[in-house]
């Protein structure tokens, strides 16, 4: 049996593991202050190529709703596309926070850029408005839920945006590795140091067990940070698990490593599909492929591949998902080579 | 250097970290549906005698806020030690939730009996107490913050009460596997599971990287708990994180055998500072040992030992607390010795 | 100067007012449970035809508020049209309860009602559903913000949606009075007590100075609930102020009279601007009439007439909000009709 | 029947009713944008002898709630007096906003003072307090729950010891007019608008049907606040309710009138009591006075007077509370001086 359900089926990156084995052993303080975190978050500076604030948080989720929760005012909610994570597959995390997710369309999973200008006008023109909720900050994610990618030319017109109506731009990077090694983007990681307010680089689903990097840009981290995370649940006692494993992933260039492979890999699923003939959903650049599959083939591909159920296409075809990662091999291309 | 100064300096203990590397190239399903959390709810629920639900959460804080914040109603909160984790250790995680820790007198860290008693009884006895927050839980730590341990007799008269009072108990156990094997005490797993509506297995500071079981014991499992869970960012996408440990923690009794290893330590050091006739805070029979130390005694011991700061004691003297865990070597107790 | 802005620009009803002149001094308990509550409850369930409870709130928002997370679980949302009161225009005040609205389509304030059915179906076809909000009440106003009012056939096929899928029916009865005497409804209060799980009779916008009476219908007042209210900050001290007000209201058929006085009135403004040759915005049978009015006829209207701003139309014309009440008198439109 | 059950047992004080009747047809904009809450935002400026912002808002639970809410940062929390009104009768509204109550001791109803100071020394004594909640602001009743007051002097200590830690100094001014006008007193609104960040002069229980209005004093108004009122559920539409009700209270010194009558009425149920032989709980100097009774007295008395519980005595005794308001008339007082 192989998998493509997603890609966080497996533990972690061989070499991540590694620096757990070695550093098991070793007594450091807790809830972030070890030497590990501290290391950390040098590298990602480095690699940020500006002096950035890191804070390293359990899961995805989690860091959505302690940015959001953390960074608005009172009377302001966020910005998401009706498909953004926040919208709709956080089990109202960040309505439990208190605040509004204040939808604008999508389309492939990126915000319509001139539907969430027209959105924040309509608000600031409505006379109405100081009873409405205030769009206080513009949630993104790159790369998005289906896969696409903004240009940095995008970027810089949602930061135009969000600077005339005193915005925060936040930017979702739970694949984030998968995004800056896609094989045509000409976004950097120092460009989303440079663009984003915040911004998380994924582990959890770019090699770690667990745990996200939290980048703050603009020496604008909330004050007593680590006390609002702890009362939000999600202060980690053994900090220095988040830490070794974002040292390794900072290491030799590991972060970008796997997600290079990762892209190599999708792209000749993508092929594979194209060469078939099959029919994308869509065109990702990225680790999750959607293609197009008449039921009957899902049946007879389900008794050796597991796959994700992506959304209903017509009565006789269904969209699924491919997600490739660090731990997809060539064997596993292979094997769905010969059997497509 | 050595180290005394909390149960969670080191990583994981090498049993746990072995069954970690052991699965890491399995492929599994996310946020806690694998194998691995399957076999480990199995191997607690032997443990516990009879038939529970079990849930795992990364950490402690968001374990006790979890459970509080989704099985009070709306109209309750909990009663708690003022010395309580949830009292005033977790920077009002409880109060985030929208609940209030109802305080009662502690003493050495256990709820006094009779003050509990009587604070819900004057509740009863107010006539606007419909203007005041119920008492909905009784919150209790075994072992205490203090190393204290309740005896069975309290338990069944918390029990009791709480009965009386249409209360729920709930037990942090985040340091249950050293009470379970403190040497004179009577209570087991089994005792815990039949008291208790719900109580929590501690992992992280038990010989995990991270993670607490939690035991549902009348099959009162919040509906939707997984939703809920998520909706406090609280949800592992990697759940096998948490299971896999657990696996390991409850296969060949290691989960008690950390617990003996750790007493055994404790019991060491405080025959240590009895013999050289030092005073101890309190009569503690769990890992956390508390010395009254002069404090020029500290600043000496200090070069060589890293204690815990617990509170001053007088002008000259200050309570150092003195931790164990399975990572405690009898290396780490003959150099103290030597010290003393 | 005449006024259209709204229907809360004046006090209370003259009859209103004479009750609370005359109960002014008379001695009460606090917080609900004084006589005029009581007696206000009665003749509302009479009103009713049926046994319900009744509790009175100071204002709308406040009561969708208490009534939506009073009323849900925890893993549970509202859904509302995007137009609905507690979707854009209440500041985010369900969402700071902790809790989404899942906004579906409306059409002049009315949820559409295959949309709706839709969307629960969807959401309950998502195989990863369990990570979202699950649909637990459907909002619905009648009248809507747009003046339009549901059938008794709709309310009945919403009714049994939210039966088919365990979902709550509220509806929110700000003007509820003008609802009921609209000319062509075939919709009564016993109706809505029979098809709504719970919903709310609005005063401040139908004679009172302030209050909302909510009614539970089906044995279903959350427990505690007076505690549940205060812990919203929104229990009144004096809640004779809202019982003898409803009491006033609920005597004499008051509640009817007044909600007919402004239906006459709206449709004499309704008839004038047809006659005159404008285009109104929608056809509305309630107190709100919404009228297509170039930019320049605004400007010249706007030195004697006050009305509401709704939103831009095109270049040169504006919707504008034209609201009746208790306190619109026939001069009011003579004057009115000689501006047009 | 006479009543001392409370200092809200009846309606509005006669002038208050009466600008409420003679404003009644008057067209108003709302929310609190109309010219009564201006005029009466401006009779209050006055009267706190320098620039201020007021806002209104319904009831004093409300107030608190919105207050500490909004003016608290997000890892802050109030200290109270155990007995403070937020501590323990406001069914936890407080902690339903996210905020935890830090409870000092109290005695008669007031902070102590060197209790409160050394639990802040504490607090940032401990090495561990990032992980506890941070005291942001004080809050004391003024006159307390027990009817007594602080001295300028100590208001002053209060305030420095706010300064030194950047604490908010808030005061709930529930009975402001029976502090203001009680006997000895050397506290004026100029001292408190003084020394306090923001206080609120309760209407309630001081001749209104409902209000308070709430004093920001320092230019300290949160941004957007009355969307935060709002979001709150707080806001009411017809806002002129609350400003023709303050325009009356602060108009030919109606509020200080009301304090004196009532502290009047009060002083003469204190001698009578004296006179007679009882004994005084504790010495108020304000409208509440606190008697303890035989039980056996309390049955005869109850027959013709209805006064409020207190607490328990001992067997035989309890303490009950009269309370003296506006409406409390000589005859009330010379009718129970007859039952004693």
């Amino acid at each position: 049996m192989i998998s493509f359900a997603s890609d966080y089926i497996a533990g972690a990156h061989p070499e991540v593991l590694e620096h757990l084995i070695e550093t098991n052993l070793v007594n450091t303080t807790g809830y972030g202050s070890d030497g590990y975190c501290a290391s950390a978050r040098d590298k990602i500076a480095a690699a940020c190529g500006k002096e950035v604030d890191v804070q390293f948080i359990v899961g995805g989720t989690q860091t959505n709703q302690v940015v959001i929760s953390t960074m608005l005012n009172g009377y302001e909610g966020v910005v998401a596309a009706t498909t953004g994570h926040v919208s709709c597959h956080e089990a109202g995390a960040i309505e439990y926070s208190g605040h509004k997710v204040l939808q604008v369309p999508g389309k492939e999973g990126k915000v319509v850029i001139p539907s969430f200008e027209e959105a924040i006008e309509t608000f600031y023109g409505d006379e109405n408005h100081e009873h409405m909720v205030f769009p206080g900050m513009l949630y993104i994610s790159h790369p998005t839920e289906y896969g696409t990618l903004y240009t940095k030319q995008e970027l810089q017109k949602l930061r135009a945006i969000c600077d005339k109506y005193d915005m925060k731009l936040y930017l979702d990077g739970a694949r984030l590795g998968y995004g800056l090694m896609a094989r045509d983007t000409d976004v950097t990681l120092k460009d989303l140091a440079e663009l984003c307010d915040v911004f998380y680089i994924g582990g959890t689903k770019v090699g770690a067990l667990c745990g996200e990097a939290l980048v703050f840009t603009r020496n604008n981290t909330p004050k007593h940070f680590v006390n609002l995370i702890k009362k939000r649940g999600a202060l980690l006692a053994k900090g220095r698990l988040l830490g070794v494993q974002f040292e390794a992933l900072f290491t030799n260039d590991l972060y970008y490593r796997i997600g290079k492979h990762a892209i190599d890999m999708a792209e000749q699923i993508k092929a594979l599909f194209k060469e078939k003939g099959y029919q994308m959903f869509l065109d990702s650049p990225t680790n999750q492929q959607f293609v197009v599959l008449e039921n009957a083939k899902i049946a007879e591909l389900e008794k050796n591949v597991v796959m994700g159920f992506w959304e209903k296409y017509d009565e006789t075809h269904t969209v699924m998902r491919f997600a490739t990662s660090w731990s997809t091999t060539q064997e596993d291309i292979d094997e769905l080579a010969k059997l497509l």
